[in-house]
């Protein structure tokens, strides 16, 4: 299991009437955990992007347990537990900085897709490596 | 089954750099969607809102299947089809109008809230009573 | 001078723990009046961009005087006041639907850019015949 | 005056289908940078907030000389001229870290409420502490 944390201080447009984080932008913290997740790994999406490789978002799920709040610092945590072939689904947990509650979780799985032919293909091998190098139990 | 269709139409800044709807802004329009249907049923958010009582989102699933463009016309359909007690969960598709293809679906799940003591109630008697106008063969 | 008048439902995505519509939505609002304007002149944007123009965003101002809130139905007025050039600059009023008072002005300017040379060029023919249409006092 | 450099990534998300920051999200980065530069200043937000008094905007301006592009990494320079009296106006630079070039420029003016009485009042004492501080030569 390879987990990457992402901090984020919530912004005043993020926040609705409730005064809570609107359930949308939970997303987007899934989005940037994801993506610093993987330039961490050597491996920033822009540079997949121009090798003719894209991500599209397949299917996700959000669990929303508690509210988070204007100015709270949070810790959207991006953890990678299988090896991707087709897919790859990467699970997200969101807390307080220094708290143990767990806020929302997530789930978003992505493919790849070979931009000049326009079709879904295997995970590429940049991507494998990356996976076998935090991932080395399911990588034998 | 009680269904409400709301249409939108595609906007520039919700297209991402593959041309295509970013995966996000489905909520939004599930938001506007449900909202509307509401407010046809003769019960208007802001009117539960101004009677003391939210409904926060529990959880959701959203199932990308094929692209939304920009300046697309949208049908997004709001489906009702079970009562509500503590929950209730809305069922989403999303199709161009005037096609068949079924680009996107989704379940929102809300609950409600009492903001006076901030507990969780049942679906208020206001609610209660449009389900069982709208899903009749339910509300024996 | 051309008037367009776009509705818009304020959505609750749209609203800040101040209970009133964040500033930065007006610039989504204004984007869909000049959209819905051009479309209304025989003019989707959309053409324009497969004919290899786009039209970036030079400069913008709003002036922000009373608050919108949560479910208003509001009207967003695009005015074409000027024959365009390099540029067009259009000017927006937003209302509640029925009320006479202005809550917010702006205005926004943009250019046209040829995509594939990436240079700035003049307002192209079919936008000139458009505004010619809407503008004939100053056609001349 | 005073500089405060905040930091951004720019996400996918923030990007159009012409591939660079549409327009809008400017407005987001200044709202980080204006937050951070508070804090930084020993003035949260959150606890202006808490005593009563907000900040809604007044009226902004933005210029927009050069694109962004996604995954760059922006600097957003929030400066601060002069002393507020019923109105504090707060300038923008966004320039790619490490570069000099400026890509956008914009003003933001904001005035101070407060919420029990929901009246427009002078800068409170705290702010104008704050500014003195970093604005010695205008403080005399």
């Amino acid at each position: 299991m390879y987990v990457y944390v992402y901090r984020h201080r919530v912004r005043y447009r993020e926040c609705d009437p409730m005064g809570v984080v609107y359930h949308t932008h939970y997303l987007d913290y899934f989005e940037a955990a994801r993506t610093e997740a993987l330039r961490e790994l050597g491996l920033p999406y822009r540079e997949l992007e121009e090798a003719g490789i894209i991500m599209p978002v397949v299917d996700l799920c959000v669990q929303y347990k508690r509210p988070a709040r204007y100015d709270d610092l949070l810790e959207i945590k991006a953890i990678f537990e299988e090896m991707p072939r087709m897919r790859a689904t990467i699970q997200y947990e969101v807390m307080r900085a220094g708290e143990a509650t767990v806020l929302t979780t997530g789930q978003v799985t992505l493919c790849w897709v070979d931009t000049t032919r326009n079709r879904p293909i295997p995970a590429p091998p940049a991507i494998i490596e990356v996976f076998r190098r935090v991932l080395p139990e399911q990588a034998a």
